[in-house]
């Protein structure tokens, strides 16, 4: 087989089979189909696309490109959940020790991630003491013990990925939906979990700009993932404002621990409550009516809130902190961003609420960059909330005052402010099943 | 300016405009941009397409991209002729001194190609003696004193169209019209000449298929040299035969003499006649059918085969070889392909007769490969003919008798015949002014 048959294929708008897919990612991933044919190829699927046959065996052959997760020694229902990303983003925090309440098992790896803030594990990291790299052993200890694990990834999972990711971020071949979802996919079907739910997130503030956009993402996942045999699907919801209140690090551990102690910001708990009952679901839990009023339970119980505490000691995590979330540092330093004009905030670009959350410190521009645990910002209003001039919109939280000026920008352009009320966006706006 | 930017434009069905079609040129051409982010702007401009403008800004990057010549120090007009390649074709070697005779100079750099038989230069090579490699001094002293000069091509001429050329090999951007083109015209542009005349062959022995693939080009190649202010025009001939009688390099060097010296096959002449005559006029030297008569006066009064004699000898060739054809070493293995069937040839598959040159050591299938001066093969029957069996369809030459039966076996398979007589095609099919 040659890779410039392949590439021909493609862009002549022929169906790759299984074969093809398969000496294209892991001939590349060995190194011995160079970068300029990999994304020739890519280029030719941007304008051709995949179908459904096609973007399942692609994301195959990238789950099988290095290591996969033996998860079978862990007993009962294994469960993943992916969010496609957004700001403010805390729900894994807050759903694995609600679904591990209900006896759902959840060993999950997550990325550190570049972006406003860290990924899950810099989250974890704020928690003074938490260890997110384990051995497999202790790892799947912890799941079996407390119900769930929350680590860093560690091995050699879906390399393909990786190096086709660095690859179409540098030849704009990112943006094609069987590409994002064989990307996204390619690393959950490497986990070995028994389902997967998916919390596609749309908006100023996600990849996904529109409904139709992350609809069509979360068909095309969920497709894949049944065609793989995982019990899976997905949540479409809100990302056209920061989800909850806090953005940063150990701000919205502070936060999640709210939600756990059964307060907080409605918006971010609904949400975790309808990703936990999805995730309860896929595991044949009941309905998803009884779910929910599962996933409410564990939560009124403190039973989750019990176990996220106790994940924390098995992970080496000082619980005081857990038990006095006051602890945190926070700041030091602290500036009030204030509304220069009156009326109802229509639009928020949320995207820019991230922005301002890595100016503080809260996030990595590159891979070397080091986070600062306790900068942040906390959202004192939202979309439909009306405002005078005066109000205090945040509350930015950093260790030099040099940064509040570009963060205080951030914030002002960010926010729209209007006459009349804007119609009210549920968070949880549609679901695939 | 951003290589990302610049591919998204086009993915995107945007324009390039000159700034950033020279950023990719020279940034690529230089290294600075890689071979994945160029490939991917090639796949882009596959699908997306190029403008008029596009495409003369990107020929005109790649004409600039290395050295270029200044032929300004030879007087007079000087005018190229450039063929985009079939079997057979030995027109440069006849239209060359049939130019210079009538009085327009012609500097002319060759390359020796990977084929069916060498390029011009490889038989050029043929004629014992014969130096294709010259100082530019002695290369336009030479263009001055007899009219023409064929060298090989030296210096750094259009290096992004190597490099380019190279990465669309691997990558299955080959066959799209701008992308040609602008290949073509980009190491022509580089030459200096002030008029270019281009034989766009299309048939079963050439690049372009049919004849609309084969105008289309052409409309777009004169476009691009009008555009960059080269008087250009060109014809489009009939490759669906081999074009004279001979395939081979000492074989092909006999039958231009043959043209040169008043006789040999007609539709090779009149190719030649056509050729030449479009570059006189392309020179100011009166209407086609005046140009026409010129010409074909140059081969009458003998000054043309003079001149391509001067030629010889001033680049060092043995002209004994000239003034006696049969001195030339042909085989010296020799084997007759017999026709099995009795009837017209309808068809002709051209390629075929190219590999069966190929086979028998005329030409190249690597850089590496040395050429066979003597091998070849003389087409003593071709579309039209009425054949019996045991009649000879061709005569092959080779070093070894061991090529034979490969060689014939692609020659009885080129051949189709049937009972009636195909309609005859006009050797000269087109024109593009």
């Amino acid at each position: 087989m040659r890779m410039y048959d392949v590439i021909k294929k493609k862009r002549d708008g022929g169906v790759l089979d299984k074969p093809e897919i398969d000496f294209f990612v892991k001939g590349y991933t060995k190194g011995e189909i160079p970068d300029e044919q990999a994304s020739a190829l890519l280029m030719a699927i941007f304008f051709q696309g995949m179908n459904t046959e096609e973007t399942v065996n692609l994301t195959l052959a990238i789950a099988r490109s290095g290591d996969t997760v033996d998860l079978s020694g862990i007993k009962g229902y294994k469960a993943d959940k992916h969010s496609t990303g957004g700001v403010g983003d805390k729900t894994t925090l807050i759903v694995a020790p609600i679904v591990a309440a209900a006896g759902v098992k959840v060993a999950k790896m997550s990325g550190r991630g570049l972006g406003h803030t860290g990924g899950t594990v810099d989250k974890l990291e704020a928690i003074p003491g938490y260890q997110t790299t384990l051995t497999q052993e202790r790892f799947f200890e912890i799941v079996s013990d407390v119900g769930c694990s929350l680590i860093g990834q560690s091995g050699n999972l879906a390399p393909a990925d990786k190096k086709l990711y660095a690859l179409r971020d540098v030849t704009a071949t990112v943006d094609k939906l069987p590409l994002i979802a064989s990307s996204i996919m390619g690393k959950k079907l490497a986990s070995g979990d028994d389902g997967i739910v998916l919390d596609v997130k749309v908006g100023s503030g996600a990849f996904n700009k529109t409904f139709d956009e992350g609809l069509a993402l979360a068909k095309a996942m969920v497709s894949i993932g049944n065609r793989a045999g995982k019990n899976t699907r997905a949540i479409i919801s809100n990302m056209d404002k920061p989800l909850g209140r806090a953005v940063g690090n150990a701000l919205e551990v502070k936060e999640a621990l709210e939600i756990l102690k059964g307060g907080g910001d409605k918006e971010l708990k609904d949400l975790c409550i309808e990703l936990s009952a999805a995730m309860l679901n896929v595991a044949g839990l009941g309905e998803m009516a009884e779910c929910r009023a599962t996933a409410q339970g564990k939560i009124d119980s403190g039973e989750a809130f019990h176990i996220f505490r106790k994940m924390v000691r098995a992970h080496g995590g000082n619980v005081e902190y857990i038990d006095n979330p006051e602890k945190f540092v926070i700041g030091p330093e602290k500036h009030e961003v204030l509304s220069q004009r009156e009326g109802y905030i229509t639009k928020m670009d949320t995207e820019k609420y991230g922005h301002a959350s890595l100016v503080l410190g809260a996030g990595r521009n590159t891979k070397e960059d080091k986070i600062d645990f306790g900068a942040g910002l906390i959202i004192k209003k939202k979309t439909g909330d009306y405002v005078r001039a005066g109000d205090v919109l945040a509350v930015l939280y950093s260790k030099s005052r040099d940064t509040f000026d570009e963060a205080e920008n951030n914030i002002l352009s960010a926010v729209t402010i209007g006459a009349t009320a804007p119609t009210p966006v549920p968070i949880i706006l549609g679901k695939v099943k």
